[in-house]
């Protein structure tokens, strides 16, 4: 799934995300950037960046919102508070593989040799970066 | 940017998408859905779906966990409460357009024709969904 986002129109996406990442690394974040002066820039700089490669606005806006999205969701799941005590008393978590095998094998099979969840992040980013090359290609 | 996911790749990936969103409307949502039984019976529906079409187990989770991150990032977006009046006070609107033209003129142009947010939800998995297809095209 790596390796493949070097192209021209997927470095300022992942250059983006990347610092939207490593801006909430170690600190919870809420998810109300609307007056955010940091996520505009990190918007302005991405999209103008897009629309001076040929991508149409509304396209472009589209591509960094989902890259913007996608992050906020990846790095609020991974820093929420994992479940206590309290909370795996009662989990069984042989019924619960039971009942989801698909995704309790992929969590062993991804994780497996040596993955993180930065991999993970990466891996996840590189879908929306295809997608954006997509759509990109389409428009322009 | 609308119409293009009705292959039989997309259509189970934009369901639980879907079925994610409406879940989650209405209620404001934490984002540790580590223990949710239906997050989990979520995921297990979308990936079983795609490694019973052919797609490898890893490349079926990367491809539902960035739906599923996309979709809670940008729920959580549009839900975070808006600036109040107390935020808005010192916000000085023509400084801010004038420093970010392309996202303020990106704004505009995609909700001068009466999309909403959900047609922005819409278009954004789109995104994802092109993605999905070209790394499910490379894999299986």
């Amino acid at each position: 799934m790596r390796g493949h986002s070097g192209d021209a129109m997927g470095r300022p996406v992942q250059q983006a995300a990347e610092r939207v990442l490593v801006r909430h690394l170690g600190a919870r974040v809420g998810s109300a950037s609307q007056l955010s002066v940091t996520m505009a820039a990190i918007s302005e700089l991405a999209m103008s960046t897009l629309v001076a490669r040929g991508i149409p606005l509304l396209e472009a806006r589209v591509i960094v919102l989902t890259v913007e999205r996608f992050t906020v969701g990846h790095v609020l799941e991974e820093q929420a508070p994992r479940p206590d005590a309290e909370a795996l008393k009662d989990f069984d978590m042989a019924a619960f593989a039971e009942r989801h095998p698909t995704a309790v094998a992929a969590i062993a099979e991804y994780f497996g040799p040596g993955r993180t969840v930065d991999d993970l992040f990466r891996d996840c980013l590189e879908v929306v970066i295809a997608g954006a090359a997509v759509k990109a290609g389409a428009a322009s």
